[in-house]
Formats: C-alpha cells, sequence, structure tokens
C-alpha cells in the first residue's frame, strides 16, 4: 500500500495505527505507507522554516564559545522541550575560544588600495597597528608549496587559485587543504602572514571565513581570506612579476576556559529505545553572518524530522536522537560527543547521519556499505522518488565532521543535498535567512523524514552489509 | 548602400573616403554605411575593456576629491593622449573632499547582533566611541515623514522601504529621495542619526553608499545604509513594536580646500569644428568599489566610441568632445562643466549624452524633442536595429547628473542600457571588474559609436525638433 497522496493522518486511519501498536515484525507495507505520509506531511510545511527563522533572528551568529554560541544552546533546549522532545539536555566540551578582532589590509604600491580581508579561524595575530611587507604571491597553492624553506622570510604569502563550482561540493573538498593547512605551510617556508583567495564560488567581495591549523608547537601567524575580485586584482596587478607590498591588521584573540554547548534530545523509541538512529546538524556557525545555510538548516532540517515522527500516534521502535553540536567549525564537537561514549554504547547505534550543506533539496542518499540493496534501500527509494532523489548506488564515503568520530562503530549515512550554489555565501557575512526558501527546504525535510523514519522503525542492520 | 557586414576599412574602400573627403553636403548613403562599419568595428572589439581594467586594476577606487582620483585624472590624461586624441586638458573644481571613516554597528538589544553598515556620502560623524540609542523603525519613507518635527528626539531612525527592480532604473529614481533627503528630514524630526535600507535589489550583506544632502545651514548628522538582510533583520526583530537599540559608529570627515578633475578631450571636426557632439562619463567613483559598472564603463565606453570615429581616415564635419567628469557622485562636476562655458558657447553644442548606467547593452536610443522623426531618428534606427535596439518613439527626458546643467541650451539625448541587474552592485564594494562582460560592452559602444558619428558627420538640427 502506497499511499503517496494523503496526509499522515489519513494514513493513520487505514489501519496504521492498529499495526503499529502491537511490538511484531515489521510490515513493509506499514513502513512504506507511514514513510510516504510523512514525507507528504514535510512537503505541506514543516517546522523546519521557523525553526531557522527564531534561531537567526534572535540569536544571530552563534561562533563556537562565544556568549551567542550559549545562548543558542539555551535556546534550543527551550525550544525542543517545547516542542515535546524527550531526554533534552546540554553536553559541554572546551573549546579554543577563538575571537575575531580588527581586519584591515591595503595595497600599498604598486597603488594604494583597499583590499577585503577576514581572519581565518585559530590564525594568530598581527601587531595592533598591522604588519608591512612584501607580498609572495602564487598562482596555485602547489607553487607555494614548491618553495624551500626559509624562502619566503619576511613575506606575506599570497595564494589565489580559485575554486571550481560542483554540485556534490567536491570542488571545496578538492582546495580546503590551501585554507586549511596553508597558513602553517606558508609559516614553515618563512613567512609573516597568509592570505588565501576565499574558498567561494561567487563574485562578491565578502570574503569567506573557515579554520585554519597550525601542528603542536607550531605559533599560529596571522591567516585571512581575500575576497575573490580582491585576489583577480592581485593577480592583475603583479603581471610581469611586479611587486606588491602591503599592510596587513588582522587582531583575533583566543578566550582561555573556553566552553561550547551540544544539545541532544530523543524520540525515545517503544521497542527498542537502546538501539538508537542519529541525526544532527550544528548549532554553531562563524561569526560573519548568521550562521542560516551553514548549518541553522542543518538543525532546523533534522530537528523539523524529528518533529514530525515524534508526532506520529506511537513512537517508532528504535529511538531517534537529535544532536545539534557545538562546535563543527572548528571540529571540536565530534570528538566530544564520541568520546563521552563507550564503544559498547556506539556499538547500538544503528546509523548516524549529519546534515551540514544548506538547505536545498536533498537528491541522493548514500547509505553505508552495501545497504543500498537491502529492503531498506528498496524502500527509502520508493519513498523518496518523487521528490525526486535516488539512493544511491554506492556506498557512503564518511558523513560529516560531527559524526565521523562515530564512524569505526557506528555506520555512516550521507543525504546530499544540491550545493551548485552553497559555496556561494558558505562562510560569509552573506549567510542570512534570506538565502533560505521554505518551501525547497521542505523538500529536504521530507528525504531526511524518510531515511530517519526508515532505519527507526525497521529492523534494518546496515552493519550486516559490511558498513563498519 | 548598407554595409552591415563589412569591416570599416572595407566600407572606406568602396568609396566613402574619396566622397568625405570633400566639403560637402552629407551623403545619407555614405553616413549610413559609416555608422553601420563603426558599429561592426565595435563589436569586433573596442578599446572599453582594455580602458576599464587599467582603470580599476591601477587606480582602483576614486573618490572625488582623493588622491586617487586626481591620479585617475592623470592616468585618463596619459591614456586620451597615446590613443590620439586632441586637446586633451584638465578642468579642476572645488569640491567638498568628504572622506569616510570607520564604520560599524552593533544592535544592543534584544539581543547582541552585529550589522553591516556604510556611511552616505557627505553625512556626518558620530564621536569616535560611536553612539547608543533607541531605535525608530519605519518601514516606509512616508512613514517617517508622517512623523511630527522633533518627535524622533535622541532617537536613531532607520527606515526599511525596499527597492523595486526595474530595467530602466525607475525603481531607484522613485526611492533615491530616502537616501538624498532622509538624513535632513530625520534632522529635523529631532533624529540624530540615520540609516536607510541601502538602494539595492541584491540580497548581500554589503551596503551601497550614495549621497545624502542637508540644507544649507543644517549640520549633517551621521547616516548610513544597512545591508538588505540586515534590514529585513531589524523588521523581524522589531514586530509587535519591540523595541530596538543600537551602537553606531561612522566618523566620516571632510577635507578643506578639495578639489576634483575633469578630462576632456576632442575630435576636432574638419568642417565645423566649433559645433560640438559632446559625450562622456564620469571618472570619479564611489569608495567601496573600483568604480567599474559605476562609471569607468561608462568612461570606458564613450573614449572607445570617440576613438573608434577618431580613427576614421577622416574627421567627422564636427566636433566630437568627450569629457570624463570627476565628481558626478556628489554632483559637483557637471555645474562646474556647464559654468565656465558661456550660453553663446553652448549654443554651438549639437547634442549631449552622458554613459552612465554600466556595462550592458543599450538598449534603446531617447532623442531630444521630436528628432526620432528626422532622417537623423531614422539612420540612427537603421544602424541600431540589429543590435538590437530602438530608437525611442517619446523624447529623453533629461541626460544625467553631468549634463543635465546644459540643458537649457543644449539637446539632451538618452541611450538607455539594460539596469535590469545594476542596482545589484552599484555604489557597493562589489563593483569591480570581474561585473563586465567585455562583448556585452562592445554592444553598448557599438550603439554609441552610431549615435556620436552620425550627429557628428550629418547636418541633424535636434534644435529644430523642440528639444530646448
Amino acid at each position: 500500500m502506497i499511499v503517496k497522496t494523503f496526509a499522515f493522518a489519513a494514513a493513520l486511519l487505514l489501519g496504521a495505527a492498529v499495526a503499529q501498536a502491537q511490538a511484531q515484525a515489521p510490515d513493509p507495507m506499514q513502513l512504506q505507507a507511514n514513510a510516504a505520509a510523512l514525507r507528504d506531511q514535510a512537503l505541506k510545511g514543516s517546522p523546519a522554516y521557523p525553526f531557522l527563522r527564531d534561531l537567526t533572528t534572535e540569536i544571530g551568529e552563534r561562533l563556537a564559545g562565544s556568549d551567542a554560541e550559549h545562548r543558542a544552546a539555551q535556546w534550543a533546549v527551550t525550544r525542543l522541550k517545547a516542542m515535546g522532545f524527550q531526554n533534552v539536555h546540554i553536553e559541554s566540551f572546551p573549546v579554543p575560544g577563538w575571537t575575531r578582532g580588527e581586519e584591515r589590509a591595503e595595497l600599498i604600491s604598486p597603488s594604494a588600495q583597499k583590499l577585503m580581508v577576514t581572519s581565518l579561524g585559530n590564525a594568530g595575530a598581527t601587531p595592533p597597528q598591522g604588519i608591512e611587507a612584501p607580498v609572495a604571491l602564487f598562482h596555485t597553492y602547489a607553487d607555494m608549496l614548491a618553495q624551500p624553506v626559509g624562502s619566503l622570510a619576511g613575506k606575506i604569502v599570497v595564494v589565489t587559485q580559485p575554486m571550481v563550482r560542483a554540485q556534490d561540493g567536491s570542488g571545496y573538498g578538492a582546495l580546503a587543504v590551501m585554507r586549511f593547512m596553508g597558513a602553517a605551510e606558508a609559516e614553515k617556508r618563512g613567512a609573516i602572514a597568509y592570505l588565501v583567495r576565499t574558498l567561494s564560488t561567487s563574485d562578491s567581495r565578502l570574503p569567506h571565513t573557515g579554520a585554519t591549523d597550525f601542528p603542536p608547537g607550531m605559533a599560529p601567524i596571522p591567516a585571512g581570506a581575500l575576497s575573490v575580485p580582491d585576489a583577480e586584482q592581485l593577480d592583475r596587478l603583479s603581471v610581469g612579476g611586479r611587486p606588491l607590498r602591503m599592510h596587513l591588521v588582522l587582531t583575533p584573540t583566543f578566550k582561555p576556559g573556553a566552553t561550547a554547548d551540544t544539545v541532544v534530545a530523543d524520540v525515545v523509541g517503544r521497542e527498542r529505545p537502546d538501539q538508537v538512529v542519529l541525526i544532527g546538524g550544528h548549532l554553531d556557525s562563524w561569526d560573519l553572518g548568521t550562521g542560516a545555510i551553514d548549518d541553522g538548516a542543518g538543525a532546523a532540517i533534522t530537528t523539523a524530522a524529528a518533529k514530525l515522527i515524534l508526532d506520529m500516534p506511537h513512537a517508532p521502535r528504535r529511538t531517534v536522537r537529535l544532536a545539534l553540536f557545538g562546535a563543527e567549525e572548528i571540529n571540536f564537537a565530534g570528538p566530544a560527543f564520541a568520546a563521552v561514549r563507550s564503544a559498547a554504547e556506539q556499538s547500538h547505534y544503528v546509523v548516524a547521519a549529519e546534515c551540514d550543506f544548506g538547505a536545498e533539496p536533498v537528491y541522493g542518499v548514500a547509505l553505508p556499505g552495501a545497504s543500498a540493496k537491502t529492503p531498506y534501500g528498496a524502500m527509502l527509494a520508493e519513498a523518496i522518488a518523487p521528490l525526486p532523489a535516488y539512493v544511491d548506488r554506492a556506498p557512503a564515503r564518511g558523513g560529516g565532521e560531527d559524526i565521523e568520530p562515530l564512524g569505526t562503530h557506528v555506520p555512516l549515512a550521507s543525504l546530499q543535498q544540491d550545493g551548485t550554489h552553497y559555496f556561494d555565501i558558505h562562510h560569509s557575512a552573506d549567510d542570512t535567512l534570506d538565502k533560505v526558501d521554505a518551501q525547497r527546504m521542505d523538500k529536504a525535510v521530507a528525504a531526511w523524514v524518510a531515511f530517519t523514519y526508515l532505519a527507526a522503525d525497521s529492523d534494518v542492520d546496515f552493519r550486516a552489509k559490511g558498513a563498519l
């Protein structure tokens, strides 16, 4: 029985309630009908947009470890309790407390020009008055890496390699090392500061921030991102090897003793509450925008999916656990979440999936191992086909920063959202609510609720399909 | 003889050279052939893009009265001389020398949030530490004007009326008063500062600047533009009359004794050099971007059109005068240009037209008075039809800030460019070279060169058609 066009309540009237209330083997027809009804309920209007609107409006930006991030966690606890979730609680953990300061850059020669720059997370600071130094400009990251140790002494290193637009975000994946490791690599070669062409597919003057990293024992140098037009301006000005000289002010600080908060809530399973289907997004954001697509949307989509399941007349067999992580952007939340859960506890997690790629529809779902070929895979494919979305024939390759630390013991799935335009605004001041379309976001909720419900109310065992 | 598909040189080989070299009545067939050849030459690649690239790259932003604006004028003199123009010279005139300072805004309550703001040109300053005050928010400009004098005492007034997208820019025209007069109107009502939702059709966090004005004797209050997403955030936060409180830092200054430079150059006419066809754009820009679409493009398009005419084997009958104005953005260049030219001198100007609406193609040409119905109108329509573009049946309504002071004595024409997306980036940091497509800009050059050449080499008399 496929009840594609009926709302959830209507589906229940057709007999689902009686069938589900008994502890017995899942009825595939009933699972399919319920998944379709939940999907259609999401498409009619889910709680995702109101959640996202209120989070980004009332709190705004939510940098991990900041007062605003703590306010967001308190806000989420209140909201989730009001929505009826069970076991709502906060898990706190230490973070570096990196805080943005002043940021300015001006070209001194060959002509005086302001440049738009933003500091990278975890980067060091210039003196308050800034630094003035010659620029060593490289058109590719590989060109910079090819320089010998010490050869860039006293230079502000600039790398202007452009990012490629790709639906699945692989253009970002291919180049993120330029931001994440570039400052440390430049420092090894003598650089006193490092600037990267912003990892963006737009032509905006707004630079995009993001984390950079330094090995233990290496003092962070100042590091930032230049907007795409500014990087192209430097490319033009340096034609023929013309020397550039720059003044740079970046004064971030670290706040000792800072912590961040992950918020956890459950829909407790009716038969096997110890078996957990984990879904979630992250509550923290970068500090330039209000974190609408990254990742208020992911938090909102998974909260809405869980809420639709919570509102069923009967809980699913297994527990649906919602985690709104508190420090994804600096990758402290996932390790903290995994660290407080023993391997034995994690072995009861059926599957984990993270929503952190904006507010656009899901177009494909990659399942753990060979699970696409299970009855679960077939039911999910049937449920999401009308969106349209497919179950990927290939297995999931990882699941995101916040759940990958679980990956040793927990099968990971990946619900793929369309990221064609995601990196136009990701990590920039442009990441604001107005970029989100409620109806398109509800298409993502529809896929998430089908995925989550079927995992929680069926007896699918992803481990059996080589997921670990 | 219509030689649409021949390059200019080819057209000359067909007999134009011999016919033109003699002082005799213009041959309509020859005019038409030359106009078509010039148009096609423009479409094959004009000097517009190299001019714009070098101006925006070597100089960058060019705020009227700044060192950069003077460097731009010197750069243009050198460039125009190298291109072979005659009578290249600078005309200097006084300007207020308004210079941007610090700009920051934060909402204090109901929650701490950064806002993206930029100061309006000619606006006053806060103390260095800024001001903190309650917000009086109005959703329309009319709502603010409806407040009694004195009723907004001590408030930071915010007006969040959105701008309408329109191809011909009329959405901007309809709302510009909100920026240009709003600060003074708010001050009359007691406001200590004024912020306007940025006049923009985009959803970027980048605010757009632009001039504001205060009547003589009124001390300028601080005034700025909030980005579109920030204005919408305030709209949401103030629902139900919830009070807002803001901290605002805007510290612009005025530079006594500042001057700006208009650059003038000629293609001297071969028969009636005292009769002038005036075209041009403005060299100055706002200081946030590099002034690519506003108005490096207009300067580049008209320079390219004049250069194509300059490169003809024989000059046109009349003089083509190119003016690259030095302070359009604060409306000081047009009055200065007119003031140094007597009414008698202006009476020899055949027509004036200003290019100040970006780098997109021209889609229509509005001529002075009833000139669309002259043989000139018919020839121009024929020349630009393939672009495609039309001659408007309605007369030109004004011509732009820089030529309107001439309008008492000089017929004005208006070449209409597609402005559908112009106000997405106009006056913002996003106004950079990468937003310009060279081939599309050359379509504008093609219309401009046809318009200009036909006016300069024919005996059209716009005055006879009720243009004044």
